[in-house]
C-alpha cells in the first residue's frame, strides 16, 4: 500500500510505500533533508511540520494520524510549541497516510547561507568534506568483512556513498581501535565523495575548515563551521616572510641569492599558519587537528613560495607559472599541522601575476553575473589587481601597488588591528583632527585618551585624501609648509610631516604623525592602480563605469570617497562605489564552504583575459600623470564639489 | 588523398590520409606500436617490415616506395640486415600509396612475456607506471600556460592521456627547474593514468618497479624493469621482525606488551625494505630513487604490521582485518625510500589469516582457470595456505606450519643462500650421506672440502624424508639409535642426532647435524599441511587430488618426492605434482608488471571461499596421526615402493 507524501516549499510529491519513514520518503522523492546521524534518532535535525487538513490544490487530505505516534526521542528534540505546532522528526514518523509536510529551512540539507562579511554574499553549503554518522553491524565469525569495507557498505546502504572509496593511510593504521573503542558508532568524514579522511567515536557534529588569503604582506584566516557556514574565528597576521623581502620581486630575488631561501620562506609561511590554526582552534576551545579542510588564495608569487614551488620564472619572461590549476595537496605534505588526513585546496591562477587571490575576488563578487553594466573590482593590496567587464566579457590586470596602503612603509603604518587609527577627518578651517582607533568606539577629541599607535590602511587614505581636501598638501601632494599650524612642522629628520595625533594622547608617547615620504609611497600606489584601470577600460572600450568595487584585506573599510578624491580608481557615481572589505579572503572562504565555487573558480580563470599593462610604451607619462591628487588632466565631475572647496592658502 | 594500410599480424587494415606516418596510421586503426618517444625519432623502438609485392587475399600492392624515403634517423637504429629486409621506423615514414607491413613481436606495445622465474608464466605487460616521452612548445608571452598544464596538453594531444590527471606535490615543486633544465623535453611518468609522479630530463626509458613477498620469517624482493618485464636483481632476507617473535601469534603478542611494540616492528620491516632497495639497484648501478613502483605481498598479520595497522584484532575471535582490498598508498608516507612519488600497491586479502600473499600464489598459478581436474596449490611457510579446486568452485585454508621448513627452529637450519645444504642423497645400505650446497656445483663427496654451513629447507625436508627411507628414524619420527654408524649418534645435549657434514669438510668447522628436535619441528609443520589438505578435500567432496602445486618462499625447489614421503600432502601421482618456488613472489611481480592482475586478485579474493579448519572437533586427533610418515593410517599408492624398500633394522 503507498499513499501521497507532498514536500514543502518545494512541492515534490510522491507515491511512498507505507511503513517507510518521511526520512526515507525525502530521499526517494530527491528532498534534501538534513540528517547527521542517518536516521538512527540520535541528532535530532530532521524536524519537518506536519499540515493538517484538506488541500485543494493538491487534492489531499493531510493529518498527523496518518505518521506512526509520536515517539519519546522527539521529545528530547522538540520544544512544547513545536510539538503544539505538530512538528516532528522526519526519521520517526512512519507513512500510514497522505500527508503533507513542511521542511523548514533549518533542516533543509543544502542551505543558502549568508556568509558573514562585510557585503552579504549568499550560497549553498557544500563543503569537500561532509560528515555521515554510522552505526555498524559488529563483525562476527560469520561476517568478517575488514573495517574498511565494513564502513563503506555502511555509506553505500546508508548515504549512497560510492563503493570505490579509498581511505587516507594515516587514518587506516588507527581505524580497528577507533571503530571497536566506539563500538561501532563513528562519525566518518569524507572529502569528495572520494576518500575516508577521518574516522571519529559517536555522534560528531563539529566539522571545522580553515580559509586563507595568503597576501604579500597580510595573512587573513577565517575558521569556519563546514556544517553551518558559520564564520567561527577571524584572524590575521603579517605574513612572516615579510622579513625576506618587502614585495614579490625582492622575495623572489632573495630565493634566487640563496640555495635555501626558498625552504625558508616556505617554512616562514607554513609556520604561519600552525601559528594561525593554533590561536583560532583555541579561542573556541578546540584543536587544529578538528580541522578538516583548508584553502588557500595568493598571488602567483607567494602560492609558488607557499607551496615551496621554484618561483624563479614568474619573474622573468614569459611569466610562466609551475601550475595554473587549483590542487588539493595533503595538508602533512605541505607540513600544515591540521586533521592528519586533511586536504589543502588552492584556488587556480588566471595569468602571470594575476592569481588565485583574483580569482577568489572573482567569485565572491561574481562580476560575469552581471548582463549589462560596466563593473570594476579592485583589489589593493601590495599587488593591486583590477578586473574590468561583465557577463560578457571580463578583462583583468595587475599592478604593482606596494605595501603603503597596508601599513608598511609608512613611518607611522600599521595592520589593521587595535591601536591603528582606521578613520580621519581634518577641519579645513582649523586643519584640526578627528580620528578613530580600533579597538575604541568613541572618536578623538571627543576622548583626551587613546589607544593610537600606528595608522591602518583605511586611516592612510582618509589621512592623504583630507591632507589634499584642507590644503595641507597641494594637488602635486607636496606640504604647505607656510600654513603655520603646530600639527603641520618639519619632523626630525627635516622633512615635513602633518601630526595626527599628539604623543599625550596615544598609547607609544610618541607623536603620530603622517610624512612626505608616506604621502609619496601614497601616490606611487594610487597611480598604479589609476593607469591600470585607465588601461582596462581603454581595452573594453568603455569611457564610463557603471560601478567599481573596493577590495581589500586591510580589515576596516577604506572610505569610498576618500578613494576616489585622492584619484585610486576613474570617476564614477559614488552612489555605486562599494567598500567591500576583503573580497579575496570571502572567496578563499567561500570556495571552503562551497565546492561549486571551486568549479566557478575555474571556469572564471579561464575565461577572464588577462591585459599586461605595464609593457605598453605611455606606461612612464601615464604613471606620473597620475600621481597627481586626483589626477593632473582627467576629470572627477562626481567629486569636483569636493575639489571646489579646497582652501586655496 | 587516402591510402589502405594493412597492419600484420592483427590484419587490422584502414584508410589512412596520404602524409600521415605510419605510426599515426597504427594509433588510428588502434593498433599497438611500441613508441618510447611518441614519434620524435629518437627511441627507435617502432620498427616494422614493409612487406613488397602485391597481396591476393587483402587485394593491396604494397611497395616501399609507396612511404617517403628512407631518414637519416632510421640508419642509426636499422642494422645493415634490417635496412636490406625493408626495415623501417613508424614514425618516419608517411604514407603516399597502399602498404602493407608486419609489426614484429619485439615494436608491439602490449607484449606477451614470460616471468623469470622456475615455472614458465606468460602474461601481459602492463604497469601501473608508464613513460612518455614528450617535447614540449616553450612558454611564451603570448602562451603562458602553466608548467603543468603545458605537460598535461602535450599528453593528451600525443599520447591521448586524459587532461584531468593530477601531479604529486613533490614533483610539483620541482617541476618548473626540470622542464627548463631539459629545454621542454622530458620523460613523464604517469600512474594508472591518473598521476604524473615522476618527469625525468629527455628520453629516460629505465623504470624500475620492486616486487615483494614478505614472509614471517623470510622476505623476498624482485627488482623489474616495468618496460620489459625482466628481473634484473633478485634478494631476500631474514624478516627482521624476528627478533621480535618467530611467528605471527608471538609478534602480535609482542605488540600487546609493549606500547611501541607494533611501530617498532613496523619500522623494522621498512627499513629492511629500504636496505633491499638500497643494495638491488646498487647492483646494477640505479638508485632507489628509480623506482617507481612497489608491490607488497604478505600474510593478513605482516601486512597489519608491515603497514603499522593495529593487528590485535586479526588474534582473536572474530579475526577481521582492518582492511582487505588492496591499497594504494605514497610509499613516503610509508617510509619507503624510492621515487618520492612512487606508490605502493598492496594485494587484497581473503580471509582472516589468509593473506595477500595467497592472492598472489592463486594470480601466478591460476587454478582458477583450471575447468575439470582439482587442482591443489600448497604455499609453504611459516603460515601455510592451501587452495584446492579449479574455475568450478575454489576453497582455501591456513595452517600453522612454523618457521622449520624455512631453516629456523632447525638446530642447523639457515635461509636458502650460498653455504646451505640443499640437497641430501643417504644411502641407506651404507647409511653415508651425499649433498649438494647452495653456491658449488660439485656434490659431496666429490668434493672434500665444502662451503656447507647449514641446512635450507628443501635440504631439510630431503633430510627427513632420507632419515626415514634409510631407516634411521622410524615411522614416528624416532631416531634408531642401535644402528650403531658413527653419524647416528647422541649429541652434546645427550640427544639423538644425525652428522650430515664432518667439521673438516665444512666452512664453520662444525659438524652439521640433524636432530631429534629437528624431526619433530618438521612433524609438526607437514602434519599441519597434510590435515589442512584433508579437511579441504572433504569440503570440496573429492578423494583424489588430479595435480599438487608446492610453492614456497625458500630459495631452492624442495624436491616433490621428499615431500610426499614425509607425508606433507594426500597421495597423487608424482607425475602432477611440482614444485615451482616462490609463486607468491610471482604473483608480487606479476602485479608489479601488470595491472589486469591486480584486478583479477580483487576478484579471486572475492571468490574463493575460506575454511577454518582448526576449529574442527576432531582435528587434534588427525593432526597427531599425521605426525607420522607419511601417516599413520593414510595410504599413499604413489610412493609405496618406495615405503617397501625401507631397511628392516
Amino acid at each position: 500500500m503507498a499513499s501521497t507524501v507532498i514536500f514543502q516549499p518545494s512541492g515534490r510529491r510522491g507515491q511512498v510505500e507505507q511503513g517507510k519513514t518521511l526520512l526515507e520518503a525525502a530521499r526517494e522523492l530527491g528532498v534534501d533533508i538534513e540528517s547527521v546521524c542517518g536516521g538512527v534518532k540520535v541528532c535530532g535535525k530532521c524536524k519537518v511540520k506536519i499540515e493538517e487538513g484538506f488541500f485543494e490544490k493538491f487534492g489531499i487530505d493531510s493529518r498527523v494520524e496518518h505518521l506512526s505516534p509520536l515517539q519519546e526521542e522527539e521529545k528530547d528534540f522538540l520544544t512544547e510549541e513545536e510539538l503544539a505546532d505538530n512538528f516532528r522528526l522526519a526519521c520517526c514518523c512512519e507513512v500510514n497516510g497522505d500527508v503533507l509536510l513542511f521542511v523548514p529551512e533549518e533542516s533543509r540539507g543544502a542551505k543558502q547561507v549568508v556568509l558573514e562579511t562585510g557585503k552579504e554574499r549568499t550560497f549553498q553549503i557544500n563543503p569537500a568534506v561532509h560528515k555521515y554518522y554510522i552505526e555498524m553491524e559488529p563483525a562476527t565469525l560469520e561476517d568478517h568483512r575488514g573495517d574498511v569495507e565494513r564502513i563503506k557498505d555502511t555509506l553505500a546502504e546508508k548515504y549512497g556513498l560510492p563503493k570505490d572509496m579509498t581511505i587516507d593511510y594515516f587514518l587506516l593504521r588507527r581505524l580497528p581501535n577507533i571503530v571497536r573503542d566506539a563500538e561501532w558508532k563513528v562519525t566518518v568524514s569524507v572529502w569528495n565523495n572520494k576518500e575516508i579522511i577521518l574516522v571519529e567515536p559517536g555522534l560528531a557534529e563539529h566539522s571545522l575548515g580553515l580559509a586563507i588569503d595568503i597576501g604579500t604582506t597580510t595573512v587573513a584566516a577565517y575558521l569556519c563551521d563546514l556544517r553551518t557556514g558559520q564564520s567561527l574565528v577571524v584572524d590575521s597576521m603579517m605574513n612572516p616572510q615579510v622579513r625576506y623581502g618587502e614585495d614579490v620581486l625582492s622575495r623572489i630575488t632573495y630565493h634566487m641569492m640563496n640555495d635555501d631561501g626558498l625552504e625558508k620562506m616556505h617554512q616562514a609561511i607554513i609556520e604561519g599558519i600552525n601559528t594561525l590554526a593554533q590561536r583560532m582552534t583555541e579561542k573556541i576551545g578546540q584543536k587544529p587537528e578538528d580541522i578538516l579542510e583548508v584553502t588557500l588564495v595568493f598571488n602567483t608569487a607567494m602560492q609558488h613560495i607557499a607551496l615551496g614551488m621554484e618561483p624563479g620564472f614568474l619573474g622573468r619572461s614569459p611569466f610562466t607559472a609551475g601550475t595554473k590549476e587549483s590542487q588539493n595537496i595533503k595538508a602533512r605534505d605541505l607540513g600544515i599541522k591540521v586533521c592528519k588526513g586533511a586536504n589543502v585546496h588552492t584556488l587556480p591562477v588566471e595569468a602571470g601575476f594575476v592569481g588565485p587571490d583574483n580569482v577568489a575576488v572573482l567569485i565572491a563578487e561574481e562580476p560575469y553575473k552581471e548582463p549589462e553594466k560596466i563593473r570594476m573590482v579592485i583589489d589593493i593590496g601590495t599587488n593591486g589587481e583590477i578586473d574590468i567587464g561583465n557577463a560578457k566579457k571580463l578583462l583583468c590586470t595587475s599592478c604593482a601597488t606596494g605595501p603603503a596602503l597596508e601599513g608598511a612603509q609608512i613611518k607611522f603604518g600599521m595592520r589593521a588591528a587595535p591601536g591603528a587609527i582606521e578613520k580621519v577627518i581634518i577641519n579645513p578651517e582649523t586643519l584640526e583632527v578627528s580620528y578613530k582607533v580600533i579597538g575604541q568606539d568613541s572618536w578623538y577629541p571627543d576622548i583626551q585618551k587613546t589607544e593610537a599607535k600606528g595608522i591602518c590602511g583605511s586611516g592612510i587614505i582618509d589621512m592623504v585624501a583630507q591632507l589634499f581636501l584642507s590644503g595641507v598638501i597641494d594637488k602635486s601632494g607636496r606640504f604647505n609648509l607656510k600654513l603655520n599650524h603646530p600639527r603641520v612642522r618639519r619632523g626630525e629628520d627635516g622633512k615635513p610631516e602633518y601630526v595626527v595625533a599628539w604623543a599625550d594622547e596615544t598609547s607609544i608617547g610618541k607623536d603620530v604623525a603622517f610624512t612626505q615620504a608616506d604621502v609619496r609611497a601614497v601616490q606611487l600606489a594610487k597611480s598604479a592602480l589609476y593607469v591600470g584601470s585607465r588601461y582596462l577600460m581603454e581595452k573594453l572600450g568603455v569611457e564610463n563605469l557603471d560601478s567599481v568595487t573596493l577590495a581589500g584585506a586591510f580589515g576596516s573599510y577604506i572610505d569610498k570617497e576618500s578613494a576616489m578624491v585622492i584619484g585610486m580608481f576613474p570617476d564614477c557615481d559614488l552612489e555605486n562605489v562599494a567598500a567591500v572589505g576583503n573580497a579575496a579572503g570571502d572567496g578563499a572562504k567561500l570556495a571552503l564552504l562551497d565546492t561549486g565555487k571551486r568549479e566557478e573558480a575555474t571556469w572564471i580563470a579561464r575565461h577572464v583575459e588577462f591585459v599586461e599593462t605595464a609593457i605598453e610604451p605611455d606606461f612612464q607619462m601615464r604613471f606620473a600623470a597620475a600621481m597627481a591628487f586626483p589626477h593632473s588632466t582627467d576629470k572627477f565631475p562626481h567629486i569636483q564639489h569636493l575639489l571646489d572647496r579646497i582652501p586655496k592658502r
